[in-house]
C-alpha cells in the first residue's frame, strides 16, 4: 500500500479485469493518479476460500460475459464473448506478467493477450496468444517463458498472493486506495473518488 | 416484462437490496421512471444453482458489509453494520410483502423493515422488526401472518420464483428493462441508461 498511488490487484485469467486492464493506462494519464500494478493468483485465494464465482454456475456465468460485452461497448472495446474460460495455464500467464512488469513490457503484453483472448478467442499463456502478443512487444516466448520460470519470478508471484490474502482481497481486480479495498471493474470510479477524499460522500 | 416500466426483482432478504429498496421511490420520481416491484425467493434459485455469495465465505462477507457501508453513506442512509444474515424467516419477509404489494402498503413496510433491520440489528421476519414495521403501515401482524400464509399468496410468490428462473435471474436485486438483465444496485444506472436507449454508449 502506497499513500501516493492506487494499488491495482489482478490476475490476467480474470474475465471482468478485461475491462480493466485494457483501460486503466488511459485512466491513470486522465485522471492524473499512479497506479501500481500487483499481478497475484487470484485462483489459489478462490480455492482456499471456496469461492468460485463462475464454475458450476451456467447461468450467472452467461450473464456475466453479458454484463461484460454491454460495459465493453461502452468503454469502446471490441469484445467477442464467450472467451474460453478458466484458464488452462493461468500460473504461466500470471508469472509471466510478473515478469513483463519488472522487465518494462508487462502493461503492454497484458493488454496484447487480452485482447486476443476477449477478441480473438485465443487464451493467454497458450499458443499462439504467449507467443504472438510477446513479439508485439519485442520478446521471445521460449526465454519469456523460462526467465519466467526462475525463482525470483515464482517467488515475486507467490509473496505477491500471500500479500494479497493478507490484505482481505478475494477476487481480481482489486483496487486499494488508502487501505481500502474495492472489489471489481465497477469499483474503479469509486477507488478514484476514495483516493481523493478518503470517503465516498465528500 | 413491460417495456413501460422497469421490473425489479428482489428479496428482502437480501443484504445489497438494502440500498435499492430504501430509495427507489425518490428514483423513480426523480427520473419519472415506473419500476415493477416482484418479490421472489432468491433463496430458492441460489440453492438451486449451487450459488451462495457469501454463507461459509467470511473474507468476501466482510467486504460487502463494508462495501454497503460505504455506498448507504453516499446514498445519505444510516446503517450499522453487520446486520443478522442470513434471515431466518426469509419465506415469510418474503410473503410479507408479496401481499404488502397486492395491498398497497408493501413498500413503505418494505422500507421500514430494512431500515429495523439495518440499523437498528432487528431481522426482518421475527418480532419486534415484523410486528412495528406493519404498524407503521396501519396493518396488525397477527392477520398478516395469516393472510400472507393463504394460497393465493404462496402461489403468487412461487409463480414470481419460477418466472425469475425463467429469465435467468439468479440474485437480488436484478433490473430487467426492455428484457435485458442488470444485476445489483450498483447496476441500477445501467438499467435506467438500457430502459431509454436500448444500449450503454448512446
Amino acid at each position: 500500500m502506497a499513500d501516493d498511488a492506487i494499488d491495482f490487484w489482478f490476475s490476467p485469467g480474470s474475465t471482468y479485469t478485461y475491462l480493466t486492464a485494457s483501460r486503466l493506462q488511459k485512466v491513470a494519464a486522465a485522471e492524473g493518479v499512479a497506479f501500481n500494478w500487483r499481478p497475484f493468483s487470484v485462483r489459489t485465494i478462490m480455492r482456499e476460500q471456496n469461492n468460485s464465482p463462475f464454475i458450476g454456475k451456467p447461468i450467472k456465468t452467461a450473464y456475466m460475459w453479458r454484463d461484460i460485452e454491454r460495459r465493453a461497448a461502452r468503454y469502446g472495446l471490441a469484445v467477442n464473448v464467450p472467451a474460453p474460460y478458466p484458464l488452462k495455464e493461468l500460473d504461466l500467464a500470471g508469472r509471466v506478467v510478473v515478469l513483463g512488469l519488472a522487465e518494462g513490457w508487462g502493461k503492454s503484453y497484458l493488454e496484447g493477450s487480452y485482447r486476443r483472448w476477449f477478441v480473438d478467442g485465443q487464451e493467454p499463456g497458450l499458443e499462439p496468444n504467449l507467443g504472438a502478443s510477446l513479439r508485439d512487444v519485442g520478446q521471445d516466448a521460449e526465454q519469456v517463458v523460462a526467465r519466467a520460470g526462475g525463482d525470483d519470478v515464482v517467488e515475486t508471484y507467490q509473496a505477491a498472493t500471500n500479500e494479497a490474502r493478507t490484505l482481505g482481497i478475494f477476487g481480481s481486480p482489486t483496487f486499494v486506495a488508502r487501505g481500502e479495498l474495492f472489489w471489481g471493474d465497477d469499483r474503479l470510479d469509486d477507488a478514484l473518488t476514495w483516493f481523493r477524499h478518503g470517503s465516498l460522500s465528500p
